[in-house]
């Protein structure tokens, strides 16, 4: 069973224990988390260096997409979360919500689209938020950037965060979906067992020996796994 | 060019700007991050906790193996990351290192072993950490739950979580590695065009149509994407 979502972590400090500033007015706010807690647009972009380790354009407006999200899904619905790119998206999911790669709260379907759903997890219905390109018009290197029409060392970087802080919410789209069941519940690995070739656990359902030693391991080489007690 | 990774967050907070308590011996360290800072048992499973909402088996020993890696690696080698399961382990690297799902700096290559590698990103040479099975034949709770030899609701979590701290490094074990040409670097989507029949942007290398019109959303039912503005 899927254990309890965190709690609250308080008025002062958001999920990963940091201080907040005093409330502010909720026009000020570029983003929300999961408990509703706001972040101006200076502390979103300081959370987002935090984990992701630069203020990368995906993720400025990714935390706006989240955010929107969250505040169109009904209150105290438990939902998971789908990502259909593995760019960006993925961590501004990660920041403001419980959802993560880790817990499988999070899933990434990756359909090259800079699009995410938030959907209720014991019965998939939920919204999906999205950038419409038609709303773009008037943001040209927020265009260009959605397109990659530029390489990065040509682009902008100022007039693009100048450009996605002023389109913001503007710009996203949002519409309810329902999620297939087969992204709702926990999947078993079935039964688990030792790979006679690396002497490691695997899930069985893989065949004789595990998907590793199937040549299906990222190494080109490797001095040995548990099967090699010599080193 | 991948950009800079974040700094040090200084002697008295982690990487998300959390107080720490005062340094402590070096042996009472549970684990550590990119940094080099240390934290107790009971400071990771807060670490874990808040970022992944409960503080699972997986993970426990997950932050461990990464700071057996980092310890491992030669100093101020810029790395990324490689875990072989989805389950729990991605979240301990993206607690520690710099490197997220998000950022593209660690990648899942799911063959169901419980096991990370972190390597040079640029040469793909590295380490690889994983859980000896052999090593566990003290430790019944904990092969139990590598094994999946019981339901959850019943294994034992006191014990089993004992079991782990009593456990730590011993039952682990390290191999150095070369990871594969093709996981190292960027890899770029190519042209990105609209999709005539959602009217979102997608990586022409797809075909005709993006992979969700072909298909391949994760969606039952949806009421409309980009293309239809009547809503």
């Amino acid at each position: 069973m899927k254990p309890m979502r965190p709690s609250d972590p308080g008025p002062e400090r958001n999920r990963f224990g940091q201080d907040l500033a005093d409330p502010f007015p909720a026009q000020d706010s570029w983003c929300r988390d999961g408990s509703g807690r706001r972040f101006t647009y200076d502390q979103a972009l300081e959370l987002i260096r935090g984990f992701h380790g630069h203020p990368a354009p995906g993720l400025v407006i990714g935390v706006k997409m989240v955010s929107l999200a969250l505040a169109r899904l009904p209150r105290d619905v438990i939902f998971d979360a789908i990502c259909e790119t593995r760019s960006c998206l993925p961590d501004a999911v990660q920041l403001l919500t419980p959802c993560t790669i880790g817990n499988g709260w999070l899933q990434i379907v990756d359909l090259g689209r800079f699009a995410l759903a938030l959907y209720d997890k014991t019965e998939g219905s939920g919204v999906r938020v999205f950038i419409d390109p038609a709303k773009l018009q008037d943001w040209p290197e927020f265009y260009g950037w959605l397109y990659k029409r530029k390489p990065k060392q040509e682009q902008d970087a100022g007039r693009l965060q100048a450009e996605i802080r002023a389109a913001g919410e503007q710009v996203l789209a949002v519409r309810t979906v329902r999620v297939q069941p087969r992204f709702l519940g926990k999947h078993s690995k079935g039964r688990i067992a030792t790979c006679p070739a690396c002497g490691e656990p695997y899930p069985l359902s893989a065949g004789g020996i595990c998907k590793g030693c199937q040549g299906e391991a990222p190494y080109v080489a490797s001095d040995g796994g548990a099967a090699d007690r010599s080193r």
